[in-house]
This record gives structure tokens, sequence and C-alpha cells, in this order.
């Protein structure tokens, strides 16, 4: 099905990208423009873009406008100055896969092609770079198309932290599903929970919601239950960080509280991402490590402190949903269900 | 078992009252003392003293402070004089109703003692706050002392909202089985949840349990499935609200959540509370309507924004549990198991 994305954020336009500036939200909605690899790098760096796609698809163009000066003289001197690039762009979110992902493909792609004339390995990686772009958009629109047969009609979907078109190329992973159903008529209202500690769902999927005029009420994370006990949810949808063989599923922490939460109401729990995000060299979830995460953010909020000083805190980013929890899994190559590890197996084979 | 409260949330001085400012709290331990009823009133109205028995003992001392210097020739006048006092302190907090039964409790004292001296009347309603305060003294250390049979060695208590002295006369309700379990040396530690969206968890208990000199965790509400997930909280103590006649149990947003997830991991779920939370009234939970408090709470947070404008929330101010997730009820007149409605008729004939 059709319909344009509420808003983009990322464009290339002609010769620099836009983006739309994050930190802004949802006070303002403010679109930079970055024209220097400098200036993608600290966007990147500052947060003003975030999410794993959508800072491996920034990186990437990041690349292209580091190059697109460049000397076209030497293959040698060129391929350097790729790499050097590279290495800093990375060096703005070392841990953030999809970054050095992006930019590791372009360098593999500046390497098949290095004997043409660098004027035009240069039009290749802004090529490329679009190309990663259109990838994900073409994904993040499959994963919604996909996820639109399990949604029934007059839906109340409860979805948690931000998974949208601020976090991808466009349409987003689990709120592409929320905007495909939306389109087809079947979506009565969306149940946000605001996603302690940082607040993705109160700060950012509320924003998108409104951007694509769609129903909603924001609720305390703590409140889910209270909404499935009064039949007022009719499914879960939300995103993954990581998949394991098994179907065993991390992602932000509260996700394990909704999938029992769920099933304690019958309630179908239901899993998007990128057929990527299965990693197949973990056999269960029990390999995750969990990690623990900064004490400030639940002790202080802007510049206020909420807890008094010196309190222990326990803060993980995620927790892991056992399989058995998972009512489906949506992919941008098709809905798969249990038995996830043999489901999967036929996938990948 | 006897051992000293961490501080005194409130405290008669010769002639005053000295109360903890609660407003200064998590990051300072501000004592102010109130010698008027003007400022009993203005310390309620501006949530110096919060929590039902704290605010019901303050107001029963601010109705002597008003009364201490009231003319001693007329009774008529001298019950005018109360009653408007009275009228006054109430409408500092209205919909408190411990605070209106503490004044009314006064003004049927002075009622029934009409035919003393007023300058005895006076000494009598000050007695009658004194014993206002230490009823709930009393109260609150035997439910500590009750709930002590339920707690296994090195336990690992997971707790929510604010129960503790800061809310009641001394000691607190659900904070006075974790401060005996303590005591008693059973006590491993304390996770205690942040309790959004007013965090009286990260603001008062983790106050409270450092004054207590406890081990504790502070964690954000949606992070206590997975804690019970991996086996770190052997049991859930909380208080109540109301609880009806069959031992549905109405408690801050968040509470009937924690009972789904302890039933789905077999962990003991108790609720902590005096005897007068239970309403005869009222046959089951569905009677009890549940109050829809400001989208602000949710949406902003000090002077900062945290959702964008004008969006639609969800912010039930509790929820109810409803008798079968809860494994036992601790009150000053003992441990109540199911059947509650059989139970609890036993205890009122």
């Amino acid at each position: 099905m059709n319909f344009k994305a509420p808003f983009q954020s990322i464009t290339w336009n002609d010769d620099h990208i836009t983006i739309i500036d994050q930190t802004y939200l949802p006070e303002r909605e403010v679109y930079v423009d970055l024209t220097t690899e400098g200036q993608v790098w600290d966007a990147i760096k500052k947060m003003k873009v975030r999410g794993a796609p959508a800072i491996g698809i920034t990186g990437a163009y990041g690349l292209y406008l580091g190059l697109r000066n460049a000397p076209e003289t030497s293959f040698d001197s060129f391929y350097n100055e790729a790499d050097r690039i590279s290495e800093y762009l990375n060096s703005a979110r070392p841990t953030a896969v999809n970054l050095s992902w992006a930019l590791k493909r372009l360098n593999a792609t500046i390497f098949a092609v290095k004997d043409k004339p660098i004027s035009e390995i240069k039009q290749i990686i802004l090529d490329t770079a679009k190309t990663i772009h259109n990838e994900d958009r073409r994904l993040c629109k499959s994963i919604g198309e996909n996820g639109l047969d399990l949604i029934p009609d007059d839906a109340r979907i409860l979805t948690h932290c931000n998974t949208g078109g601020l976090a991808t190329g466009e349409f987003g992973t689990a709120f592409s599903v929320i905007l495909h159903a939306h389109h087809a008529g079947k979506l009565k209202q969306v149940w946000v929970d605001e996603t302690r500690p940082l607040l993705q769902g109160s700060r950012l999927t509320t924003w998108e919601l409104q951007k694509a005029e769609i129903p909603f009420h924001l609720n305390v994370d703590s409140a889910a239950a209270f909404l499935m006990q009064q039949g007022k949810v009719d499914l879960v949808v939300l995103g993954a960080d990581r998949i394991t063989k098994n179907g065993d599923t991390a992602n932000k922490i509260g996700t394990y509280s909704l999938a029992v939460l769920a099933d304690a109401h019958n309630i179908p729990f239901y899993v998007a991402a990128p057929y990527s995000t299965i990693d197949m060299d973990l056999e269960t979830g029990s390999e995750i490590e969990i990690e623990q995460r900064d004490a400030d953010e639940v002790t202080n909020f802007g510049n206020k402190q909420t807890a008094p000083d010196k309190v222990d805190v326990y803060n993980p980013a995620f927790d892991v949903t056992p399989n058995r929890l998972i009512t489906a899994i949506i992919t941008e190559k098709g809905v798969i269900k249990p038995n996830y590890k043999t489901n999967f197996e036929k996938l990948f084979s």
C-alpha cells in the first residue's frame, strides 16, 4: 500500500543532507543541513541523529561529503583518505554497529571499483549511500506491510520505546506496522509507554504519532498492565535490538515485563525487526550480556536531581524476552511464527 | 522488637510541632517549626507534609495550635472557633480522609467534655492530638512486627511508592515491615521502584532507606519483571489506599502490574496497611472509581517538557489488584490470608 511518510529524518538534497535535529524534540521541529563530514560527526556525536539504521545512513552520506572534494590523482591516497574519514566518523559512536557496517560496506565498494576514475568512484559512493538509505526504506515498508495481516479491525496497539522514522531511513520497524495499520483503516488508537529512563516513547514516539495524525494516549510504563486488565489493549507491537537463534529477544528494558503481562491477559505480543537483527551465532538469550547504564539516567532529570546523592541504581539498558512469550516476529522477509529455531533455519538456508 | 525510628516526620516540642519539610527532599533534610494554624494550613497545602496519616496528625496538632490562645469565657464561642479552624484546616486538602477524620474526632471530643473548664478542654485537645499520633505509631509498629513472620532469611524485598515514616506517624506501613526485617537481621536488600509519575520511590523511599542504613537499589518500574526473571526478588511488599470486602486492593498505579508479574514468577505478594483501610461498604474492586490525574505529571518534569504539546495522556492515580493475586494482607491486627471475605468478617465481628 502507498502513502507518504509523515516526515523524513534524513534527506539528500543535491549536495548535502538535511536531518531533523532530534535534540530539539519534542518541543521544536528543527531541520539542519550537514555539508561536511565534520558536521556529520558532530550530529552523530551529539545525538542530533539517533537510532541504529539512521546513524548508519547518515554516516554513509558523511563519507561521501568528506571525499567529494578529495584529490583525484591517486587511488591509493584516495583510499587512505576514505579510511581516515571512516575511522573519524566511526569515532562519533564507536558502539553503533550500523555505522561501522555502512562505512565498511562503502570502503569495500570503493576497493571493488578501484580501476575506475576517481571522479566516477565518488559518484558510486554517493549512489551506494543512497542505496543504503533506500534499502532501509524498503525494508521498513515491507515490515509494515507484512505486519498488516496480524492487525484486527479497530485495533488498539500498545508500543514501547521509539521504533519510528526518526530511528530509521523512513517509516520505522514496529512503528511501520502502526503506520500501515492506520492507513489501512484498521487502527483505533495507540497506547504509548513513556519508556523510562530515557523517555523515548514520551519524547519521540508521541511526536511521530502526532505528525502522522494517529490517535494515541501516553501512559507511564507501569500503567500498561492496568490497561490490559481493562480490556483496552488488543495487541503489543515493539522492536528488537537482537534476536537469538531460538527467538529469544533482547530489547529496551520493560519489553520482558510487557511480554509477561500480555501473556497473562491473552494478548498477542509481536516483535517487529529487520531480518538482520536475528543473530544466528547466539543459541539463546542467556548468551546475551546485559549492559548496565549510568545511574544518572534514573537519578536525574534535565538538571533536576530526583534521588538522594550516592544511591545505588540498577539500570539495565535492555532485558531478554523468552521465545515462548512472543506470538510472532515480523520481518521484511515475512512473519515468522514459532518454532523460531526451525523457521529461522529455513529462512537462512 | 525495639529500635529507634530512623527519623521523625512530626514531633511535638513543648509549644509547637516540628516537621520535616518534604518539598526539600531528597536533596536536603530541612525541619521547620509550625507554631500557628496558619503555618499548619500552609504546610499541608504546599505538601511540606504528605501521606494520609501524617496529614491527619499534623492537622490535629494544628487545631490545638489554633485554639490554645482562644478566649476561655464561653464554650459556645470556643466550640464555634474550633469549628471555624477545623473547616479552615480541612480546606488545605479537602480530599484527605485522615485530615477530616482527625478534625471530626477532635470536635467530637471537645463536645463530649463541654462541661469542663475551657483551659482543661485545651489540654484535652492537645492530649488527643498526641493520642492520634501515638496510635498511628503503635499501629505502624504492629504492622512491621506482624509482617516479620512472612520474611525469609536474606530477603530481597521489592517495594513500590512511599509507605514509610514520612507518610505516617512513625515507621510506616509496608516500610515498617522492611524496617523490622532489617532490625531482625533478615533483610539482604530492597529493590525500590522509582514509581512514576511522581517518583515517590526515587525521591522519598530511597531517602528513608538511606536514613535507616538499609542496603537498596533504585530501579525504573519496568525493570521489576526483569529482576524477578533473574531470581533477584524474594517477595513484594507494598501499601494500599483502599481494600474492599473481598480483598481487592486499590493502590498506586503499577501495583497491579507487580502483582501479575509476581504471580508469573511464583513470588509472594504482600499488602501492608492499617485495618482501617479495609472498606466493608464495598463488595469488590469493581466498585472503586479510578481517579485520572493531570496530564502534566507525565508530560513535564520540573520545568522541562518531556512530551509534545497537547498530547492525550492516560494517567490513572491507582489501579486495582484482584484478591487472587495477593498472598496475604498485613495489618496491625495480624496477617490476613485468603479467603479475605470470610477472614475480614471474622475480624470485624
